[in-house]
């Protein structure tokens, strides 16, 4: 086979460039890249490959920041709660917090800008009642009430970027300055961000640059650390590194109304992405987010202007510009870049509308705690590509990259060979789908309050890290990611506004009970309910994980309790019979599994409400998966589904059930569920994937009901014609 | 050893003269009962012991309850949630019931005393906008919103009295006619029950009678049959089938407002023991307890007036009976019988206060079900006993008794033969100990909405049945029954309008949130958290199980968070670094642990607050038992106490431990868990258990700091004199 070319960035290292050339062809790269913290040198920069240089707009201009300390970045931040044991309360508020990255703005008065809560009453002090030690950093309350909690919210400059913080922590870099980050909606920001970027254009050692790459622009996503330099709080999705009184003033100037220090403190959750957002914090969101997209335009034209591409790294300082946000597009950024953990992470990043291009840095990183004696980094690579290929089945991204000191890599021959058949293989693909609309048999909405702003992300903690609390969620997008349905995300408020749009086969609702996963208290909304129950007794499906539709109202716990033939005991009915235990001797949904079942975290006290209740998995007392018909339509509850290839297929064939489109089912379909089958009916091919590293053999059908037995080497991708 | 008697009621049978006579030698019984169902013969009514004749108030007449079916007992019910799918919706809402047991009341104008609510909505539709037809049982809404669901409270007569329904089904008692239960609030009834009990009384064959074994008064618990006379729902407090409109008509009149069908009704839940109750349900069980307790005085009256004794079942138609109840003593009872099914039941007998004399019935019955070839009755004999016995120890009931065919009992010697010697045993502890007061080491409260009215019975569901919800709670009470502490039971109520009591040490508080017992609500109001921080905080100690104080309000979920220094996580702070994770290597609590721990269903998500919080177990990435210094005081959580004889040390541990009190914990104590010592300084006397039955060796303390080594046999109890 013809050795292809393209779609690949290196990473950039000095005093290697034999070895750089080498890699070039191998894996076929056309584009390095440097890093944070990293130069390429000339010898690179003179290579036959594009160049992508690492742009910081808001921090990593000190000798600017340390001119203008007062328009610091900043951010409300709350103390511990304090029990007044006296009349007086002492509250050290920024005692817990690490005073090299955060100080309290003392410059903006505090009686106006702070609040001093009674966290017991829920009362909010008057600010006659308090006297604030600017020297001791502590508020003192007078007239407290004994033994209630009380909090100050407190509004601080940031001092130390977090990205910068962390990685100077982590690497123990010393004496190296501390990035401050500015805030671009103060006077000299404002126009310090734009001339910078006009001169950096100018210089000599960026001609060479094809491709500016942002990261990012202006606001960091929420990453506190605490008095010990530790991590206290991270919200990927947080916007409250982006307040100021600047932007609270111009909010209110367009809104009419003040927001309090209580809309960004939040008793303390600062709207992390679980919590079911506020009014007030949506608009804030939208308000920061056309303000912050309007200013990345600015320099995004500049770029272009200097005839360079502008890529913007999804993270980081991506506040306001999250590419699912409404005025993304606007920006005119002409790609993205970001990282690939699996299927999810990868749809992430391909799915994003209104760039011409997506970018996926795959893992492993080349960096020693996996490049080192006695480590395979094989190990993570094949999995790292097989669980993005499937995603990439269905949404390809448009480049692969890789990150970190290819030294490192070029130790390790069997991964360099191995990066070189996952850049072919890729390529192959890329050919093949990029132009293709994958044959999808089901549509499918995932309903949450953040829809399609958090698509492929719910449910994330930090960068997606593993949490207890998650990953019997995370399992769903992740099998999802690759699986032959169409994907949208969908808001309660779209629903209430818009309706359920017509092409909508099924909805997932999937969380813990009053997170923004779930829904909270918008499951007493009238509307919203019989609008659900309506679509699906009309034939349509409900698919429901965890806590789906919770919220205890009216005798339900689950409001779609009717619909979903199960509710979960509160403890309010254990005086009430529960007849119905037995689990079905067979089910469609569990029909392919090999495996005992996993519900992760699982859910208890989960119990069928009614006989025609199809129990699939029942244990200890408590129901795992159960279905249910609803006039015409269909229900499915499952207790969690964290990810694995079986629960994949669990998931798709209960999506599929749920459809009452069962008979479609096996259209393109490997009976074995460590295989797949994508299928693109335009070009007529279509690919039998074996997502297991090991041999795997599958009856394969081929869209017109025929079955044929295939054996598949391990992590083989396919390729068939269509008849 | 001299050979005791008395303070032992046999159950009596016919046709069996001769073994009754070497029964009552044998183990010293001086009392005989009938039963629900036999009569006793002329022979065993002679013998020389006293005669317990159970009596029926307001059931077992049906020559009178035919005549005046207008007069039977009442309930209000709710139908099944009906889904609307259209304008109209038709709502069967009989159609789960069994029309045996239960008949809709279209005597009293449906529109002026049911209710039709739209549950999806919250709201009452107006009595114009449904009409009923009773010949099909239904009704139809007419304007429905299309996919609410609806329901209708409906009044109805109650046509069998519920316990002899069970017995009746359970035992196929084919034609034997149902017992129709009437209401003594109504005028024929009120009457009739006081006429036939003078009548009763004056009945030759009543002569003999010592004690009227009333069985019980007059509204029997809740228990409602479904449509397949299969039990719906059961709950051993629940006022609801007491109600009537005579009952509403008269509580209006005092109150000045009437009881909507929702108060009963309640979503649905029927204001189960575990819902915390509304202030309407509390105003109505006073009302009926006030009601129910001068009714029956007049029948007591009646008995006494006949010189003989009146005696009161604890159970079945004891609604408005509860002992614990303000009105109790007023009746003027002699005595109380209950059914032992451990230590928790024993003293829900034996603190009864008001009455001269507390009969427990042991287990096994003497039924085929325990007493039939190939199984050995003494198995739970020796279990029944040892339970109950450390519950003795603390406050003696004044006679033991058993129930069922005692010609069954006497085919097993062995049985026959334990029985004498546990007979001996309860006669001897109760001379020793009756007059005591045990040595208390602290005073403990159970602090929940219901208070003293549940006393040992908070928790229960049906008459102490297993249930997967609640014995990771009821291990607690179990324990406590036999432990030298001193508990009592109080209410939020109670606690807000007198304060906590001088002499209590240590406040538990348990359950699952939002039930009655965890508070729900309750722990939002500031006054209450307050006094509880700072009593606590000044010395005394506050132990949670399950999710205490819990009520998601101003950032906590647990709202004494700060004090036990762990919380729940719901999902809104999972951006929010949890940092102490580390369980200590030994801890006061659990220093005599010899088994794995158990924490029954445990409780996810718990994570400690505090670098000081005292971690005793960690598994699974969650706290399941923590300590916390809270001022002078402190706190103990533990995820879940299912009952053990390790779970029991455990808990007194944590009680000594919260309340600072380590030093005096082994003052009367066996240092092997398996045993326990009761000490009563009055007498000078003390006694050492051995809970099991097995031979155990353990170091005992004598009260005065020296530890001697015992071996004990199986069951036995050690009586020693203080030094």
């Amino acid at each position: 086979m013809k050795k292809t070319f393209g779609r690949v960035t290196l990473p950039g290292e000095s005093n290697f460039l034999e070895e750089t050339k080498d890699l070039l062809e191998r894996w076929g790269a056309d584009a390095i890249r440097d890093s944070d913290g990293t130069k390429l040198d000339e010898g690179i920069r003179n290579l036959d490959a594009k160049i992508y240089t690492t742009y910081f707009v808001a921090r990593g201009h000190n000798e600017f920041a340390e001119q203008h300390m007062e328009e610091c970045q900043q951010i409300y931040l709350m103390s511990a709660h304090t029990l007044a044991t006296e009349d007086d309360v002492c509250i050290a508020f920024a005692k817990e917090y690490f005073d090299q990255q955060v100080t309290p703005d003392y410059d903006h008065d505090p009686k106006q800008w702070w609040e001093v809560i009674d966290r017991t009453s829920g009362t909010v002090i008057s600010a006659d009642d308090w006297e604030l030690d600017q020297k001791q950093h502590t508020v003192i309350v007078h007239h407290a009430q004994p033994f209630h909690e009380y909090t100050v919210s407190f509004l601080a400059y940031i001092l130390w970027d977090p990205t910068q913080m962390y990685n100077h922590i982590t690497n123990d870099w010393g004496d190296k300055p501390h990035e401050i980050p500015f805030d671009v909606r103060k006077p000299f920001s404002s126009g310090y961000v734009v001339e910078y970027l006009k001169h950096w254009l100018q210089e000599e050692e960026n001609k060479r640059c094809d491709i500016v790459r942002f990261t990012t622009f202006f606001y960091h996503f929420t990453l506190i650390f605490n008095n010990y330099a530790k991590e206290k709080f991270v919200d990927w999705c947080g916007y409250g590194a982006s307040v100021s009184t600047e932007a609270i003033l111009a909010f209110e100037q367009e809104k009419g109304y003040r927001l309090r220090p209580e809309v960004f403190i939040q008793n303390g959750y600062y709207n992390s992405t679980f919590c079911v957002p506020t009014k007030e914090y949506q608009e804030y969101i939208d308000f920061t987010q056309r303000f912050v997209s309007g200013k990345a335009k600015e320099l995004v034209d500049l770029v272009h202007e200097a005839g360079k591409e502008a890529m913007m790294f999804l993270g980081d300082n991506w506040i306001g510009t999250e590419p699912y946000g409404k005025y993304f597009s606007s920006i005119g950024l002409d790609a993205v870049v970001g990282s690939v953990g699996g299927g999810a992470t990868l749809r992430l990043i391909s799915d994003i509308p209104g760039v011409k291009y997506h970018e996926g840095r795959f893992l492993p990183y080349f960096f020693p705690d996996t490049f080192h004696e006695g480590n395979d980094p094989v190990i993570e690579a094949v999995d790292n590509w097989l669980s993005a290929r499937r995603a990439i089945m269905r949404k390809p991204i448009d480049r692969i990259g890789y990150g970190g000191y290819p030294s490192l890599a070029y130790k390790f021959p069997k991964f360099v060979e191995y990066i070189e058949k996952v850049c072919e293989e890729f390529r192959q693909i890329y050919d093949i789908v990029h132009d293709q609309t994958p044959y999808c048999g089901l549509k499918v909405a995932i309903l949450n309050h953040w829809g399609a702003l958090r698509s492929w992300h719910a449910y994330m903690v930090a960068h997606g890290l593993y949490c207890k609390q998650i990953y019997s969620y995370n399992g769903m997008l992740e099998s999802l990611s690759g699986a032959s349905v169409d994907v949208v995300f969908i808001s309660f408020d779209e629903l209430l506004e818009n309706g359920i749009p017509a092409d909508i086969d099924v909805i997932i609702n999937a969380g813990d009970a009053h997170t923004a996963f779930s829904g909270g208290d918008i499951w007493k909304n009238e509307k919203l309910v019989s609008m659900l129950r309506a679509w699906v007794y009309s034939g349509h499906g409900l698919v429901g994980i965890g806590e789906p539709t919770a919220c205890e109202h009216g005798g339900r716990f689950f409001q779609m309790a009717d619909a979903f033939g199960v509710d979960k005991e509160l403890g309010f009915t254990l005086h009430t019979d529960k007849y119905f235990h037995t689990p079905q001797d067979r089910h469609f949904i569990t029909e392919d599994v090999v495996e005992p079942l996993d519900f992760g975290e699982g859910m208890k006290n989960i119990y069928a409400l009614y006989e025609d209740t199809e129990i699939i998995a029942y244990n200890d007392g408590e129901v795992n998966m159960a279905a249910h018909a609803y006039g015409k339509g269909r229900c499915v509850y499952i207790a969690g589904l964290p990810y694995s290839t079986q629960n994949t297929r669990i998931l798709l064939r209960a999506l599929y059930y749920a459809a009452c489109k069962e008979e479609a089912f096996k259209k393109w379909y490997a009976d074995n569920l460590y295989c797949e089958v994508h299928a693109y009916p335009q070009s007529k091919q279509y690919a039998i994937l074996n997502n297991t590293n090991e041999i795997q053999e599958s009856g394969v059908y081929d869209g017109e009901g025929n079955c044929k037995h295939v054996t598949l080497q391990p992590g083989e991708i396919r390729w068939m014609v269509m008849k």
